[in-house]
């Protein structure tokens, strides 16, 4: 299948080398790819530069978010939450129109250090600012409540833990629970449809006591797990 | 001990019980003594009214926010998030100054229905202007994010699943992980303290995910669960 991902970070690399090994074709999109390319240092996060990175993963291919847009059935929001709708703007709503887009970022704010705070919440969110801007496509937010390794290696985490899903698109929420199970390895009893896109606020609010673990842990190898006891007995 | 608990609905009763049974004296603190007394309707939760719910527990006492205040050594905010400083201001800055306040209200606004938001998050908490109104109050937050079932019989849910606790006294915060392990029976390994009283803008942005759980499962006996992997190699 033909994937476009917006970014060129920790998390478009892992979903990028996962989708690549399973004999997909991947465009990367980015802003300019001439800067992306020349970048040599590692980046805030200890990340090679995408030059590097790329070298071992050759089929990978580097292009504009427009491109990356073009080529994609399937399109990968992994750009900063503060990126994103710039990222989607310059992809063009030509080439958006239909498609599915698996929205990983989360709307953090560094400007005052860490940890960061959200640049909207509670009642709205990145994911329906991107499903109101763009509302020809179908917008399921997922994977974004954990770190780049777990989302591509669940059993990495011992035991049972979650992965959440929101979106208004009942059939491209099927499609993506496929993607989660079948490429990922995620159990399906583990994936939990939390409803439409409204939900992902509730997602992207678990951000604030992720970074307060990892900061706690010192390890970013964690995730959520819903644990469910017997309900009240009804009189 | 001596126990004050501001609140008279579920959660109140849950520890209130258990706290009874446990030998301690309690005292429920309430807005209007007479009206909490008068009332002959289960609430909106299903709950009993409490004059009945008081006749199966008869060593349980009903006063004022400022008599379960005056009372407690170790006080409890059980109130709704938006009744939770206006209780507090009637118990009296006198009567709370030095004492640890075991805070499990949270700022919830249903005035739009079902799902509630948050009426203050991300940058601040409830926990936190109660912190401030009452600099002389040792507040810790925590039990704030499950049921009142599952925060005085964790076993409830099967397996291993958190609790957390926030607050800027450390003493404050060793008493009342005393009191969840000892009291409540939470396993030392589940109790996860996230640090000072601004980490409990973490644990308050859990409650809309919850709210939504609960929505699509039906099921209030459910918790978060902080699965841990192999941190990262280090080159």
């Amino acid at each position: 299948m033909n994937i476009g991902i917006f970014g060129t970070g920790a998390v478009a690399r892992a979903l990028g080398a996962k989708f690549l090994e399973l004999g997909h074709s991947v465009v990367f999109g980015t802003r300019d790819v001439q800067t992306t390319l020349a970048r040599a240092e590692s980046d805030g996060y200890g990340n090679i530069p995408f030059s590097q990175w790329k070298k071992v993963h050759p089929s990978a291919k580097l292009s504009t978010f427009k491109e990356a847009a073009s080529h994609g059935e399937i399109l990968v929001n992994a750009t900063s939450g503060s990126g994103s709708l710039a990222a989607l703007q310059a992809a063009g709503k030509e080439n958006l129109k239909g498609k599915i887009l698996i929205d990983i970022a989360n709307p953090l704010d560094f400007s005052k250090g860490f940890p960061p705070s959200l640049t909207v919440c509670n009642t709205d969110s990145l994911a329906e600012q991107i499903q109101r801007a763009f509302p020809d496509l179908r917008v399921v937010k997922t994977l974004n409540t954990m770190n780049a390794t777990v989302m591509v290696n669940p059993g990495f985490v011992p035991g049972d833990h979650s992965v959440f899903i929101s979106g208004n698109d009942p059939q491209a929420k099927k499609t993506v629970t496929d993607i989660l199970h079948g490429w990922l390895g995620w159990r399906t009893s583990n994936i939990i449809d939390l409803g439409d896109i409204t939900t992902a606020r509730a997602t992207e609010m678990l951000l604030p006591i992720w970074v307060r673990l990892f900061g706690l842990l010192k390890n970013p190898n964690i995730n959520f797990h819903i644990a469910i006891g017997a309900p009240p007995r009804r009189p």
